[in-house]
């Protein structure tokens, strides 16, 4: 599914949906290889549950694949929704992108149930044309100060 | 609410989305007919909870018509929110479309809870300049293999 | 986090997208008198929990800072996803504006839940080349006739 660049008709806006839409299928896949690729070489992801950012491809697509392996054992379906995603254009190019992101639970033959209400700040940049994340930090509303 | 074709300020991404919310609105108002017309003539629906899809505009609008009076009489609404939106363009103006799909149900005086939760795989056309469902495929992450 | 104007890359779907998170974002903040902003001088909203519309930028302002002075109390973040958003262009460039608004509350320390599903009915309309509500009108599925 390649993201292509920003054409004369779509918006940047636009893009940056496509970027997540694309970016979340491959992580609720369980897609490690193919997520990561969507971060930067050195790209960070700060989630909640862990004391130190994840750094770089190799250990982003490997906390893929221990989540994907942790709820394959537990028969569960995870779905990232992000939402409500404002861009804010900075310097070089940057883009300073903040959203809500519901993490839906289903196990196999129950309901579904909202797992997680977060917030999530991400750095985008461009890399050879394509939108990537250098720096991600998601905060969840249960763990509000 | 018309949709109107792609024009020179609006992305296809964007013309996409809108399409959908439209396409939405008719369903969960129960106007079958309405959303019957947003499938193409020989349109397929392949849900999750029958053995064969439906296909064409009466057996679509049907649908809507029968799944509108069973709900009237649980006194429930339903909401579909489609989410995550990822668009690939293909041969001759196809777009094939990932999205997530949240369904939402509400009883009247209760609360609402998340019912199903969904990934749907449409392959839209463009008839007229308009738009069009030529076929869906929805599978329920409850039932995943 | 500024919205701009429509500029000749961003559609016009695009920028309603994005004024719906920054307001959103505003109104989940408890900044009453930056949301009040999104607003036209004699901006109304129509709540299903009031019987008058609040009108006016102080009168939205302080409904705000009441709605996050009792959360806070409560310690529930509450969070507002708008979904399914459909723009209608009427005349002298009025946008009618229908979407899905779901409301999820987060208890500090707890498991988020649904807390209400909505349809949300606006009048955008632009000043000064910004995009302002002018009137909003909300009803809840649970009180669906």
């Amino acid at each position: 599914m390649p993201m292509g660049t920003s054409s004369s008709v779509e918006s940047l806006y636009a893009e940056v949906q496509q970027f997540y839409a694309h970016h979340m299928h491959l992580l609720d896949a369980g897609d490690g290889e193919g997520w990561a690729l969507t971060f930067t070489e050195d790209g960070s992801f700060a989630p909640p549950s862990l004391p130190e950012p994840v750094v770089g491809r190799a250990a982003l697509a490997a906390g893929v694949a221990e989540a994907a392996a942790s709820l394959a054992k537990a028969g569960e379906v995870h779905r990232h929704l992000l939402s409500m995603v404002a861009v804010r254009p900075g310097e070089d190019g940057e883009l300073a992108v903040r959203s809500y992101a519901q993490i839906i639970a289903t196990p196999r033959g129950g309901s579904p149930r909202l797992h997680l209400m977060c917030v999530c700040d991400d750095v985008l940049v461009r890399v050879d044309g394509e939108l990537k994340v250098r720096a991600r930090r998601v905060t969840r509303d249960d763990r509000q100060p």
